[in-house]
């Protein structure tokens, strides 16, 4: 049986759950985590994988013989950005715990907006015991961009909650109960949108689309007068300081905001402090670590049996 | 055409609501709105039927004459517990609206102590970036008690969120998808609930049900250690004291409450202030008032009509 090639692991995760997932993992192959001091300064060449979140940006000097490369995650803008990628498959990680913790968090927030959550803990706050008057789903629109993976799911789970759903993607999806629009279709889709929730990944084409000429195009018919704005894609895909002006002047009723322009969010950021903001530290859907190396160790054992690898990345669409 | 009894209105809900829903409802017959201060003092005498939702006492002594009594809401203790209720039907609302609203408080507070909303809300107030440990819905067993139209609407969808759900009722339910025990499977259902639910009605057996002995019972594998606790039921199947007792014991974990022993929960209470408490003033699932009203006029058709009435409620069983 010939020598399996280590696999490189290289992962800003909670180390002790990176650690926990690497026990029985990859069984029969090295594995070289450079979370690892004892790595440090190793010699990379001949490794054929990687398993990688958030790399440093040396990564495929250090390792010039990739096979395959593998996302720690669903997003793959934190690979595709780093120098050097070479020109072999690039994975990404789908699978059924990420997608359901997406709709765990996607779904919590919009039922948050519709149930004025804050407005509830500030009467609690002040002990006050008073009802508000209540929307229910069904007076609600929230409109999906990204009808992905996460999307469809979301959607699907949207519905059952009672939400009126429609969703939006650059080719026109096909989803059951569910009104869809494409690319040139954005304008109807924005207009019909009292909630706005973006799950899409950050490309070129993406990059600063949440911005207040959109924000501007949301509906404003919804029962809270003001749209809101949930994003659990990419910061990159939204102008945070035309966020900031929208929350401000009314364009915007209130926000969710998982994902920023620059991760960590700086501690100075307004968003922190905003009454009608819901802060997350890109925690949306983490990565079940176990998970993923099951996937990894599943695409590894299809590529080195001259099965198709699943979940490759088309480079040129970014995503 | 004979002259059709007046419908007496005595609900306490939101006044401007209740004046809305009223335009154009019950066509052909006058309302006797009792919020109306023009309608003190007035002879209820030959009225057929009231539409109440926690009456003055003297409600039944004023209208003597009821055919049948709507309550404003699913619950029924509200009427049960007022003097001289006549040996008449009794009727209980149950509708869409009602019962999507409460899944949409269930499903939230359930996410919400799923996904750590208070620890992210306190690292937010710190300004602080920094993931936790994330369970998913999966590693997280609901068991609801009270499976009746709530409790099956609210399992169904926690089932679809990706929730374990089982479910406790005083006869056997067949429910698709959820496992579900009887009165007498009290033990076993407790001993596997990390999450409880209460979806019950409040009857002298469900009186103080919720009380150390039962969460003692509850289980402790779940990923959080100690089982949280949600009432959206009524305030009286619960014992505040030992509620408190248990939060600060580390017999619960958190919990969510929308009803309590006294209503308005006083301003002393200090379940107001607590970090692992959600508080919401009893507005888990309000009443549609304008669907409300069309329900009461679909049920006096049938009964002028001479066809069954629904909903009636077994005032031997209290619900
Ligand atoms: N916050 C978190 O914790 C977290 C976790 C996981 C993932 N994410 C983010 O979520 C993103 C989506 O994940 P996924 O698995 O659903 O991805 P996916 O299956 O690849 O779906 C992406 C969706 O976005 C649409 N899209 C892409 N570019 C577009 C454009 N220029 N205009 C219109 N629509 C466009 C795609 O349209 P088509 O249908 O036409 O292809 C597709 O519907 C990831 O890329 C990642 O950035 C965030
Ligand atoms: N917080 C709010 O805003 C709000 C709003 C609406 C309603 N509620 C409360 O929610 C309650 C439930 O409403 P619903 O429409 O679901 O009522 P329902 O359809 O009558 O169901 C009641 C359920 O409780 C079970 N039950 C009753 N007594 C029991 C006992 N002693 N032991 C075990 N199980 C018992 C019943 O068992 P069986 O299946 O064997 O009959 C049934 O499954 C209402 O009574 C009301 O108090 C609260």
């Amino acid at each position: 049986m010939p020598v399996r090639s280590p696999v490189i692991v290289d992962l800003k995760f909670i180390p002790e759950e990176v650690d926990d997932a690497l026990q029985g993992a990859f069984p029969g192959r090295e594995v070289i985590n450079l979370a690892d001091p004892v790595h440090e300064g190793r010699d990379l060449s001949g490794v054929d994988y990687a398993v990688v979140w958030k790399s440093a940006p040396d990564l495929f000097s250090r390792a010039p013989d990739l096979k395959v490369v593998f996302s720690g995650g669903a997003g793959v803008d934190h690979v595709l950005t780093l120098p050097g990628l070479p020109d072999v498959p690039l994975v990404r990680f789908v699978d059924r715990t990420l997608t359901t913790r997406m709709s765990e968090w996607v779904v919590m927030q919009c039922l948050m907006h519709l149930r004025q959550h804050r407005a509830y803990e500030a009467l609690a706050r002040r002990r006050e015991w008073r009802e508000l008057s209540q929307p229910e789903a069904a007076d609600v629109t929230v409109g999906i961009m990204g009808m992905g993976v996460l999307g469809q799911d979301a959607a699907r789970k949207l519905v059952v909650m009672g939400f009126k759903v429609i969703g939006w993607s650059r080719t026109m999806r096909v989803v059951e109960g569910i009104e869809t629009y494409d690319a040139a279709g954005l304008d109807g889709f924005l207009g019909r949108s009292d909630v706005l929730v973006g799950l899409l990944p950050l490309t070129p084409e993406t990059k600063g689309i949440f911005n207040r000429s959109l924000f501007a195009r949301l509906s404003r018919k919804g029962p809270f007068g003001a749209p809101v704005f949930i994003n659990a894609g990419r910061g990159g895909s939204q102008v945070e300081a035309d966020i900031l002006e929208c929350l401000d002047d009314g364009t915007l009723a209130a926000a969710s905001l998982d994902v920023f322009e620059r991760e960590p969010l700086s501690p100075e950021s307004r968003f922190w402090g905003m009454p009608n903001v819901y802060v997350t530290p890109h925690v949306a859907a983490a990565s079940d670590v176990k998970a993923l190396f099951a996937h990894v160790e599943e695409q590894i054992a299809r590529f080195e049996s001259g099965l198709p690898l699943q979940h490759v990345v088309d480079k040129v669409a970014g995503y």
